[in-house]
């Protein structure tokens, strides 16, 4: 194992204690002594003497039993830190994030302005640079689209934030429009429709796309307030502001233009759970949330997307935004990004249009893989030559697409090995936040000479254009010193990736090899490709014909493998996680394919079964992330994926047997 | 200073550093050694050679550098921790939160779910309990309703899930209505209404209150589901669902219930930014968000929150919901809580219903004052023993109010000086969980058998319920302690803030004495009472008469007590804030008033200034927010209050003598 890589964590058996004690109290006494010299001359608020108060000794003796207590009780936690635990997307955290996490925290700065946070508000939004260049985009602020990011508490909120963007911007030519009509002012020329703004029929107003509903804001903006007074130019701006979905609300828009119908969103039938939410919270509705089928490898099938597509036009209803998954929870698969990007490409041209976002909360950070030190995307052929498999030419494509999205979700909390909670929400043009700030003042901002300043210089009122208020300038320290540490590239974060999706081959490989070993017991399937270091197992008790009895006998094994909150940790020799591929969310004769290779009559799996004793409506699996980095035991240390299959072996022997 | 809160934070001179950095090694050694004795057989991944490895010496320099780097970039931040800081919501954390917040953050918790975070997730739910009985609400599972809490992001996505939970339960019985219809089913009976559900007309359907609410779908569950099977009831389930706004979207929700008009929300003008987010990010319209005056102290005016109320009503206008505001952000004011639910009591008789949200972000931990160690309600006149004018009858009757609102925002990272991030969300009845869950199979769970459990139960599955998912286990368990060390009452955690308005009334007292000495040189005011421990004041250099130059005056002011980050921090005596009372929030006649006593024309406070020089649309404030526990300096410590006046008299004197 590389020696940077040995010093990224405290190690699964605290290897690295003495370094992480020396720099946590080196940076308690730096902090403390900081604190002693701001002004030197003012008497000690608590005193030697204080210190010996009985109040002051009973306090302290009971903060130190509570502490002690809390201690033993976290000891009943999942130990997530171990090359043992091969169950969800949690893992040891590394250890200059979590050194800058507690350094920043005793100073306590707070993300929502500047005001509170001089060091980390600047840091978030490296931060969120960073991320964009690694996903190839644009970070220049001379050029137009310049990307931007901040961080979020998680995904969810970046995942809402991507719809509360996208619905701001779909629907503001329609305001835009209405507002000159009321106001009688003349609008420009949009070059995909070569026509007027005002010119556009309804639906194509809601066919323009991001960065064409900027410029043409910002058309307006120049002509329509060039030589207009400040109150002449507030004017404008609220009676624009007036039409807008975001004033009037979902209800009394759609009342006053009876001509368009509802958006839909589109969204894998493997996405994340959080969208269901993101549909009520932002009052979308789930019907209008469009599932789209994945195909064999679990991701989403790109002519169902199209078929998707087609339909929802077909109703006249917007696209609101399509989502694609980068590394889905329950599967790690990725989906084809790319051509998401094509088929948008051909709908323009039609006319059509609709914003892209990638959940990319787990997936992300495998990007760094793809990026060459300099910058540049690396080809499938050199990343190739470190892996057994690894990229297929589908995933290459879809991470080389990433730079033409239009917003992405990236949680350093998950794969950038840093503490909760940081999430990071990334969109290609920052511009959009001047479609979603709360200062009225600022909508058509350059007409004001008092507050004439870059969107790069409002950012650092972050407050005013994300979903969240207070926020810890701690993560933002964390994630910062992390990238610093391990640059997001493949020479630098993507070593320690590297390694997990080494982990993922090789568990494959021991599979493979060595599945027969229990041919007469159990029949062991991998149910689709990894695209990324998760895998999946289906496993069946040979003979055995129904689904409901294969699940069983999965829980059975799974039951061995979790933590029991009434038992010591100790006895777990393996920690896994179980996912399920329900029915519906799989093409039919690709479930019938799988369960015909696992044995099971495929008439078994049903949408809603009668007879529970045989019939399931989910086929259990078996599912490991690999985030660890010493699961391979590379470099002469213990291999835990052969051991887990011995494990594993062991289980399904004693309980067949 | 009472011996207990010596012990509670590190100290403005970092005088409990000694026992900060044992507690810190003491826990970092235990949880070390912890992952050491997890499978002690295993050899360890790191060994004392790969320690010697010139890659691994490489990266540890570095990352020393690195760290040291940012150390000395934080000495640029604000010193919250200094009673020398008298500006924003920001203060030194307390020690028990921080050594547990690190503690845990090795444990790596993710309070989604109970799978990973054995320990926290219970503390989590507890501290919701705390709360939830801290405001007076009940917490006993075998009654109804019972509350229940969790932790946010912060105190803007509580306020979020506030409207989402509104929503949700406003719109319900009109799906419920036109399903038991589509199903031919029969309804119960609403007591209030003296009929049964489907007699009820689309307007009473939306002025059921929460309780009615949870309480029709119990009943229907009931009686719907008695010895149907588990398909039958999912059909029925179903069938609800597809009539529900949050399945529809509102769009469709309102385009098929004509009858019915959007619903609008009420908040005083006093209430906090978040509030326009919410209704953007929800879809309800900036529009929709009706500002209710506030009387002559910044309090929301109860005649004119009626009228409001009224004026919606008249126009058959749903009301989602009303926020009360306990301790708003920019003058630290209390909203009248009796009032909004006298006037609710009043119009449920009259078929009228809206829910009620406290956003107690601030104020929140204010309620310890106001209870006994044994849970009782302290009467007014034992609290004020303790205050020269704390609480003002309508200040104790707000807080005795606080047991009968629908939900409240609370936020531990600010009164309840714990580290970011650790928002609250609080509601009366935790059933409400079971409107906004994303399990569709849950809808009607109580006809399932395989998944019979109790709401208490399934909150364990904790991101199903609310709106983020991935959260740290690391925050709960700095609260739980913090409420452990410090209980939520008077004799408890109320010790702190009662140090805080302390020295908010002293000085009040110091200005009220001193301020004559300026007589010749600036009038200086205090605008309004101060309900808590924020303190405003206004400053006017004697016999100017524009207000445009009393603001540019104070803000010179300001520009002496700001962080500047080109210089060291160390140059500033104190550190404060600003805020304005903007044209518009006021009521005319009491800006008026308030001019009046400045010796400003108030023909020069207006909506929009023509004339800058003399003319403008705000009224400048220092703000000072005194959340330190040594600013008074009892028991013989320094006074800042005095020496913040000798230094703000100083200031003035050298800019007009």
């Amino acid at each position: 194992m590389s020696g940077r890589l040995n010093a990224s964590f405290l190690g699964p058996a605290a290897e690295n204690h003495p370094l992480l004690e020396q720099l946590v109290v080196e940076f308690l006494r730096d902090h403390s002594y900081w604190r002693r010299n701001f002004h030197p001359g003012d008497p000690p608020a608590i005193s030697h003497r204080d210190q010996h108060d009985p109040e002051y000794i009973e306090f302290v003796s009971r903060m130190k039993d509570e502490l002690m207590a809390l201690s033993a009780e976290l000891k009943k936690a999942v130990p997530f830190f171990s090359p043992r635990y091969v169950g969800h997307m949690s893992s040891d955290i590394m250890l200059p994030a979590f050194v800058a996490k507690i350094l920043t925290t005793l100073y306590n700065p707070n993300n929502v302005s500047e005001d509170a946070a001089p060091t980390t508000l600047a840091k978030e939004l490296e931060v969120g640079e960073q991320l964009a260049r690694m996903f190839g985009m644009a970070t220049d602020p001379d050029r137009t689209p310049c990307a931007w990011g901040h961080l979020t508490s998680g995904g969810t909120v970046a995942n809402y934030e991507a719809l509360w963007n996208f619905r701001a911007l779909r629907f503001y030519p329609v305001a835009l429009a209405q507002g000159a009509r009321t106001l009688g002012l003349a609008t420009p020329l949009i070059p995909r429709f070569g026509r007027r703004l005002d010119e556009l029929s309804p639906w194509e107003l809601l066919n323009l796309s991001i960065d064409e509903t900027v410029e043409v804001r910002a058309a307006c903006v120049q002509s329509w307030l060039a030589g207009r007074s400040r109150a002449e130019a507030l004017e404008i701006a609220r009676t624009i502001n007036r039409e807008r979905i975001e004033t009037l609300g979902v209800a009394e828009f759609f009342a006053r233009h009876r001509d368009l119908r509802p958006p839909v969103v589109l969204v894998p039938t493997s996405g994340h759970y959080s969208w269901e939410k993101a549909m009520k919270v932002l009052g979308l509705g789930t019907a209008n949330l469009r599932k789209v089928g994945v195909d064999d490898d679990m991701r989403m099938d790109p002519a169902r997307f199209e078929a998707t597509l087609e339909t929802a036009w077909s109703e006249e209803r917007p696209i609101l935004g399509a989502v694609g998954v980068l590394g889905t929870t329950e599967f790690g698969t990725v989906d084809p990004i790319h051509e998401m990007l094509a088929t948008r490409e051909r709908a323009r041209k039609r006319g059509l249009d609709f914003s892209i976002h990638i959940d990319a909360a787990w997936g992300g950070y495998l990007t760094t893989i793809f990026r060459g030190a300099d910058g540049s995307f690396r080809e499938r052929e050199e990343i190739a030559q470190d892996f057994e498999r690894f990229p297929s030419p589908t995933v290459h494509a879809a991470f080389r697409a990433l730079g033409e999205v239009d917003s992405i979700t990236v949680d350093p909390h998950k794969l950038g090995y840093v503490p909760y909670a940081a999430g990071a929400f990334i969109a290609r043009n920052q511009e959009v936040v001047n479609f979603i700030t709360q200062r009225a003042a600022y909508v058509f901002d350059l007409g004001e000479s008092d507050v004439e300043s870059t969107t790069r210089d409002r950012l650092h009122n972050l407050g005013q254009y994300i979903l969240e208020g207070s926020k810890p300038g701690s993560s933002a320290a964390a994630v910062h010193i992390t990238h610093r540490m391990m640059p997001l590239d493949a020479a630098g974060f993507g070593t320690i990736i590297e390694e997990t999706i080494h982990a993922c081959e090789q568990l494959r490989q021991i599979v493979l090899l060595r599945r027969d070993e229990l041919a007469d017991l159990a029949v062991v399937r991998i149910p689709f490709q990894s695209d990324s270091n998760l895998i999946c197992l289906a496993i069946n008790p040979a003979g055995n014909r129904d689904l409901a009895v294969m699940n069983a006998f999965g829980r059975e094994l799974f039951a061995e493998m979790k933590v029991d909150p009434d038992k010591p940790v100790q006895v777990k020799e393996f920690i896994g996680s179980y996912t399920s591929l329900v029915h519906g969310n799989m093409a039919p004769e690709r479930a019938a394919r799988l369960l015909g290779e696992l044995g099971i009559d495929p008439a078994t799996f049903v949408a809603a079964p009668e007879d529970p004793s045989r019939e399931a409506d989910h086929v259990f699996l078996l599912r490991h992330t690999l985030m660890n980095p010493w699961l391979a035991g590379r470099d002469g240390g213990r291999n835990y994926l052969r051991l887990y299959w011995d494990y594993l072996s062991d289980l399904i022997r004693r309980r067949l047997a």
